[in-house]
């Protein structure tokens, strides 16, 4: 069978939490995310972002934590912003709009939002009532295309936000990628001082599912546990979510994981660019899009499974990569033999 | 500390899907309940209901399960209808309500609906537009206050949903231990006969979460994983719901192990029947609801954790008491002798 | 054709209105409520609740106005409570539940909530976050079975939902009924001092159509319009409301057009009170209930038209009579001899 | 006061409408739609439209009947694509969305979508069911900036929709102004066999409110009552839609009114035309948007009301201009006079 570049979650977890769910099994707690474990793993997640009072909560999913927060966070006329790129608008059947928002979309060149581009919705949104209230920014880090945000960026980003009375959340599916970015500068307590919530996604980094809520907002943190148990978020085994969360967080093992990942897909990176490869954008998480002819990508599927992701012209073909926890360093190896030995 | 008997989720999982998460654990598979475990559990499910065409999807847990089922199932202007008791009315949220539709609410003297129960809320309705249109029936098996259906009053209610088009849909969070009550007359097969959509439950069966829909009505299985996709339901490792699933309905696990939690309650149920007590409900699965004096649950509660559930009078009160899959047989007779001791 | 007392909405509008629209049907206006008949309506209204702070805005009827500001009000997760026998709850096709919020229903004598039925409520609800938290209590004035509030009644809701942190909202479809019932002793200033909002029905009394809502409390104001747009609510050509509001604030006509309804059916009233019928609630607005066997609904409804409201035992069951601004007193009359005349 | 060309809804509404709401006043009606003048209005529509088995609805307002069509006819993961300048999509403060649905926008150059456009989206929503289904196709006839449909057009977009599985719904709002447009080849019935459904718009045509809605699609005609109860949209004296419609649909008055307006609109447009003014886009219905320097937009502005559109460049900017039933002879040559001696 074909190895597989497609996601970062076609393995299961890392071993380290088998451990745990083995150690724990049989010890009763409570449901619902009153367990002991959630607690740790909140106390850690805690210390990380430096912010004692955010408010943490731990879901199954992206869209499930996506939908959650914004439908929490919205008023009924009130909307929301987003990349073009972004999750919510591309991949997740109108989960925000079946909550009842809107979710305007904005072209980017790299997936990155800027103040130009919200400045821009709102400019073409001022005929009240008649036009909706723009009132939440939804960014990814890293971004859907692989890019992640700069201190610089991201300071912007929340200045123009408090200044226009808008939240700023972060989908941090892949945020330990963005973290741990040879490129990165941003630390997890920037993001918790600059957004009013983002969440730190364990599905595509090592755990078998789960992401963990943080929201910083103290004004949207009230009667939040309502909203996830409304739309179904809640487990009643919420240990499941916690014993995860806090193996992760423990000896720097959710960091270490995404940075073998940025590290595969460096590699694979490195090999495409010394062959004289262009690609879609330029990334230093565990996502890239190297530009390949048919014939070429047709050679590497020989072996590997990918996506093909973007048509660039009538002969090439941008493909997506990525690398996860799991990747064996041997495969990338071999991987790279196979860029090297390709043929026009 | 003291052991729980508050409820059915308090441990991990049984340790055989503990070891098949181990053992296949680095197996590369497709996500999105697209994955081989995933088709393996559904082959199973479906030799056991007997029904070939039924389709077969796994989410996370109760609440998630019946949103989707019922904003799938009902258009905007359909509503459904419960027993008063229904997880769906008392503890939920309002996430059915949260979809657009309105659950009509039944008193039952057993929990359980019948016929004339829905019949009396469809004679309220009949100012049509001005009034809702009735369009499912939600039950549960066993029911919320333990109690469970027979094949008589099953096929009742489906003639008369039919005869009123109406879908008939079953919560079966706790499915195995209605099915393994002592009183039960009903298998599999006939659940998938006689209702739309029905689900087994495997948070409280032994499961880390998951419960399996079962969709037996071909119109209504139509593109429901888009449904799934947009309630946040559907989860990047749906291998973590298949693999729990195929170890549960592999050599009769999910029935033995509801089967003993079932029996761990009689025992106790008997030792009060023994000393005299009466009960809130007459019940045969895995939940029991003794009338005690204060004095008595005082007494009780210094060594084991349970729920006060209703005030009977102003010196009595019902308790809930809840057995599970992990119910060790040495707490039961030590809980079985504590009753024996009791003192006025 | 027979006279019909099915309703107080059969004819078009009062005749000084159709005066008004012809008066000012050329003039040019701003859209959308910013006219200046809206402006002087709302002036008048203001100075009649003495409420100078107090918000008004112009919606087309009774559902529309329940459903925008119930949905403006509330939070996903936050309710509703009303008596069982509120408008919202019956005779409005779900259209709370459809905007996502639960409606709790309570059993009353009377159709008027009191403090112990709110109470009865929360009581019920205090498992959080798995059950809805309420937030919102529903009133009608008069009430749906012709009832109207006493001014301690009201101002002991009130003091309730202060303390419960509720919000209390009066439907008043039929207020001009209301305050003018010879038992009533409340004001309109009254009403806007103890309620956060409600509205002051024209469709019912007058108008062709027409709802003026008056939200009292300024926390509740802020971009409501939004709220009336995204609803459907907001009429192109609000000058209709507006002028047909001012018409009716002017010179009393909207209280003497009540007062006139209410004085009919009090003549209907009175004559069955003489001939020694029963009633199955006791009222003094422009509803009436007296109960009757079939034999002498048979004979009323040879020359009239009225529904057949409520069956009471084998033989007897209750009619519903309504009177309006538009109820011949010649019509009043004959009916009172058709019922003087009734023969066993 | 200086007269506005801002929108065709700023006066009351055609003086025949208001001569039979008084001659029709105190005749007793029934409620809610089910009045004799609703079912002379439709089996007026119904002769016009030659579509006998048409369904027609009568609600108060465009963003109404756009939010009760479209959330009646979509299933919840289904969504609507509409031209980028579709009123849906640019002046409803999101009420499509607040029914639980997307709506997908496409860029145009006049306003008028094609099947292209349409496959543009199908295109890049093939990743099922992570992405949404689209279901129906919204456009607008005129459009929102003047332009319309043409018979080849609509046939090919029909047959493109039936195709695909989609409905395709006509905006209508101006559907009297398109029809009566010189370059137009379209009639009602063309309209009605080649849409599901489409509205008639009253409200800018010379009623004082109302929209004509008509199901042709018989799979779109059940229940539907229930949707425009549930939403807020039927009105206690539906009587007040029926008569307007009856009126309009009498001796051509609807497509008279429609005629003079877009007359009005092209005595200007050829004035701009004959002084070497260019348009936004090329209109013949009562909208144009001529393109001025903001000296000009000046000098028009001393004596007349309209809306700078659209910035041009940094000189010169496009005005919108709206004739309507009500426009007088008088004030467009007073207007065309005007534009004759602006100055540079």
């Amino acid at each position: 069978m074909k190895y597989s570049f497609k996601n970062d979650y076609s393995e299961g977890c890392h071993p380290k939490i088998l451990e745990a769910l083995l150690n724990t099994n049989l010890v009763q707690q409570n449901g619902y995310g009153l367990d002991d474990y959630c607690q740790s793993a909140t106390e850690k997640i805690l210390k990380l972002t430096n912010s004692p009072n955010s408010a943490v909560h731990f879901v199954s999913g992206g869209t499930q934590a996506n939908l959650i927060l914004i439908s929490a966070f919205l008023r009924p006329h009130e909307s929301a912003i987003s990349a073009a790129t972004g999750h919510i608008l591309t991949n997740e059947t109108g989960a925000i709009e079946a909550t009842g928002h809107k979710v305007h979309s904005v072209e980017t060149s790299d997936g990155k939002l800027k103040p130009k581009h919200i400045q821009g919705v709102i400019d073409l949104h001022q005929n009240k009532p008649h036009q909706l209230k723009q009132k939440l920014v939804y960014i990814s880090n890293s971004t859907e295309i692989g890019t992640n945000y700069f201190k610089e960026e991201l300071i912007n980003l929340s200045k123009f936000c408090k200044e226009n009375n808008l939240y700023l959340m972060m989908d941090g599916a892949r945020m330990g990628h963005a973290l741990m970015a040879e490129n990165n500068d941003l630390t997890l307590a920037d993001i918790a001082k600059y957004t009013d919530a983002f969440y730190l996604g364990g599905t595509k980094n090592g755990a078998l599912l789960g992401e963990a809520i943080v929201i910083n907002n103290p004004a949207l943190q009230e009667e939040f546990g309502f909203h996830i148990k409304q739309k179904g978020g809640m487990l009643a085994k919420g240990r499941l979510l916690g014993i995860q969360f806090d193996v992760l967080m423990t000896d720097n093992l959710y960091f270490d994981l995404a940075k073998h990942a940025n590290s595969e897909a460096m590699k694979i990176k490195k090999t495409f660019v010394d062959k004289g490869f262009k690609f879609l954008s330029d990334t230093f998480s565990n996502q890239i899009f190297p530009i390949l002819n048919q014939n070429k990508i047709n050679q590497l599927s020989e072996n590997f499974d990918f996506y093909t992701w973007r048509k660039i012209d009538s002969e090439n073909s941008a493909i997506r990569l990525i690398t996860s926890w799991a990747t064996p360093e041997s495969v990338t190896n071999e991987f790279c033999d196979a860029i090297k030995n390709l043929k026009n």
